[in-house]
């Protein structure tokens, strides 16, 4: 089946504002990894954040099985709505906003009663800066209750609220459908939510909120375990991705460890693809080596 | 100097609620080390959240020095009330609420015209159950968005509050009038906030507000260190310590591993006593053992 990927390019390219060299750049990565592109496995996926970057990435490399993509605001995802235009059977778009549990209960509902299980759901929404708002800190001087909170309310509690409401569908939907003994709960987290490997310090608020969903997706890995629930929760750190979220602080990032969507998608899906109960609880960079905590 | 604790002693059991039971268990740990009591150094400390429990104890082995002790309603903390009036040169008693920023901030303003700096800053604030509003989880199914938040804002995102404005008093104090090169902030932490130790699950939002504890701590400490501050920021676990926030958990917990409260504070003492650069974001048990995160 054709990729949902070449269909969409054009509108995330646009909204990208690259540069040429860097545009150069992502086309020479995107090129240099598709013959050993990894294939989505069937069954019922889930997305959420799915309206840009690395949650869209993910819906542009599906091949199979149906996707439920969810966002805060569907009316205004372009991309999401234009792949939903051509494939109106494998894609529901359901509206989620992670800071409003209501919007999750009736996600879940929904989706209960069109597919009845799930067996992946990605957590990929995530916020580290918002012009005004919620700057990254360089210093404790400039640490705000108001910024402290409201990323753990995003980038924490959101996910985990997601996962209490979906666990009844993945319990159902375990492997089923895909070539996995388990369903996937995976939690996009960073390397700077690693409190062991934490070097330099600074963005207080983004790394509190990632060390606790952490401990949260770990805390819930557990449960899972002593329940027998066929679910593996695993945390993933996608590396540097040229997404909106990293474009404000990509300058001292090294060209060569600025990865495109594309390529650090394909390698998060492979540890996705080959997750066993074994890895119930880790913690993954992109490269599959685990992070310390 | 007489210690402050036989002052306090009395007022201390009786809101202990003990069986006799227990109290004989307390009396026999009290004494089994009584003879190897550690000395508190001189300079300015301060106890954040000494109302009762941990901070309270740290105030009674107090043998000499300046001492600010802060709480949340100190016209209701009785036994500190109590020892304000047998010890008014040595002992301020502010208000502070951890979730009023602007009691931090006057805190410190009153701090810096009465002492002009501080040696030692102790952040022994913390919440784990509230009846009818916050209780340790069991399972998934019961985190709410309200506990997550309640426990993060108190127990992660109080302290470091705290620790931003106390800095610029940390920062000329460190280690002068006291027998150590530095200024210490020691925030009690918790073993259940540590992730890869993570084996039981459950309570699920204390758990996620100490691992960002955790984190936020080691971030500070990687500032303190690169601007060469003279402060070095630790983590504590008391061990499971006899005190109204464990009470209602007790039950499992064997009997030699309940500690009294002058039994921890005497630990955590000798580690604070101790603390040199190079402990500066370490996560210490109350043996000196250090945590894994």
């Amino acid at each position: 089946m054709y990729k949902l990927r070449h269909l969409c390019l054009s509108q995330q390219c646009s909204f990208m504002a690259m540069t040429s060299l860097r545009l150069m750049r992502v086309m020479t990565k995107r090129a240099s990894f598709s013959s050993s592109a990894v294939k989505w496995e069937g069954g019922v996926s889930m997305v959420q954040g799915a309206s840009r970057g690395i949650g869209l990435e993910f819906l542009l490399e599906k091949e199979k099985g149906h996707v439920i993509a969810s966002c805060r605001n569907p009316n205004g995802a372009t991309s999401l709505l234009h792949l939903k235009s051509k494939f109106a059977e494998r894609l529901s778009i359901l509206q989620l906003d992670v800071t409003n549990e209501s919007t999750i209960e009736e996600s879940a509902k929904s989706i209960s009663e069109k597919y009845g299980s799930l067996n992946l759901l990605i957590n990929a929404s995530g916020i580290l800066s918002i012009p005004q708002v919620l700057q990254p800190e360089t210093t404790l001087r400039k640490v705000e209750k108001s910024s402290l909170l409201l990323a753990y309310e995003v980038n924490a509690v959101g996910p985990i609220l997601v996962i209490k409401h979906m666990w009844p569908l993945l319990k159902d939907g375990g492997g089923l459908g895909t070539e996995r003994d388990v369903a996937v709960v995976a939690n996009l987290s960073a390397r700077v939510g690693s409190i062991g490997d934490n070097r330099l310090g600074g963005w207080h608020s983004y790394r509190a909120s990632k060390s606790a969903l952490n401990q949260l997706t770990k805390n819930i890995s557990v449960e899972f375990a002593r329940r027998k629930d066929p679910i593996t929760c695993i945390l993933l750190h996608p590396g540097t991705v040229d997404t909106d979220l990293s474009r404000p602080f990509q300058r001292n990032v090294p060209e060569d460890k600025l990865f495109t969507t594309e390529f650090s998608v394909q390698k998060l899906l492979s540890i996705i693809h080959n997750a066993k109960s074994h890895d119930n609880g880790k913690f993954f960079a992109w490269d599959g080596q685990e992070i310390p905590w």
